[in-house]
């Protein structure tokens, strides 16, 4: 006799009930942060049965943690547009975008908190490579002369993510027209330009 | 017969005792948040009795407002050093000093939460006063001519203030020596510049 098939643990089919899942992870973690985070919650935020995210997440950790690495991207890899001004730009308002809403409080309490949470060191090193996918932009320009050789990568990086989350914790959102959020990420990336591309105009005189 | 004194509600006397208490108070905030913050917790880390926290703060968020406001203060009000280099430089050496240890995480925390802590419509005011201190720093050079009439003051703070975050946030302390510590915020301060005087020679050519 063969033995029976081992109970599959199957997938919900519908991936955007899986995407609403993540979504409500992310929503509530922002609210109650880790010390409240459970299943339970977040199956009630995105109207579903506690069973079709069991099936799916082992564990509530898991389910946060995949929530990350899916809905808080801010580096695309691919992004590779030929010139330095069309990467940052591309990446500015990815990263603009991750900031938005839920997701960007989401994000602070993850600075705050990832330590505290089992598996997250995992989130370090989704986090690392995201730095990495972010520093090769700005080295790839350094190598197409577009940057001076001794560009300070990481602080031009610095600049730029930070500079977007003190403007998405500062400006309520319904305060602005949504042209003008779609702006600041563009004249943000202007601004930076205009530093690193001194340091080169310095650099050669 | 006169009436007896209203029951005095004393100080200690020992204002580095005050200070312990405010900073242990930012410190249990910083690990637990305000779920998890009262003033016994707050008494225990300070090595102090309860009575003698509620000698002074009758209120666990009056005390956490007055920890915020007396030791996460960005901007002293006093800068003027007579150029725009040293007030930046001294207002980002306050900012990178806010920013260490339990204080920067604190302040994200609070940047989360203030809205469901009670009492803390005041700690908005408290942040606007200090961003319109650090908007002055930037406009007086503004009018000294040392930056251009369409300067982008707020783009400008958001980018040292953001800067100085993000690098917090993704500096071990114990990886980086003392002196690159103290040399990243004069270092943002020269790339800031930069980009904030290439802005004056396009306004002028």
């Amino acid at each position: 006799l063969s033995s029976p098939e081992p109970p599959r643990r199957g997938r919900p089919r519908d991936p955007e009930v899986e995407r609403r899942i993540r979504e409500a992870a992310i929503s509530v973690y922002a609210d109650v942060g880790w010390s409240g985070f459970n299943i339970e919650r977040v199956a009630k935020e995105a109207s579903v049965g506690k069973g079709s995210v069991y099936l799916r997440w082992t564990s509530a950790s898991q389910l946060l943690l995949e929530a990350f690495e899916t809905e808080l991207r801010f580096v695309d890899e691919n992004i590779d547009t030929g010139t330095l001004r069309g990467d940052l730009e591309a990446l500015a308002h990815q990263i603009a975008h991750v900031y938005e809403g839920d997701h960007g409080r989401a994000y602070l309490r993850m600075r705050i908190e990832a330590h505290s949470i089992p598996g997250f060191d995992q989130y370090f090193e989704f986090q690392q490579a995201q730095m990495a996918a972010s520093r090769k932009i700005v080295r790839r320009a350094v190598h197409r002369g577009e940057l001076p050789a001794d560009t300070r990568v990481t602080m031009l990086l610095d600049v730029l993510s930070g500079g977007l989350l003190v403007h998405s914790l500062t400006t309520p959102r319904l305060l602005v027209s949504a042209k003008s959020q779609r702006q600041y990420p563009s004249d943000l990336v202007d601004f930076i330009l205009r530093a690193a591309e001194a340091g080169k105009s310095r650099a050669a005189g």
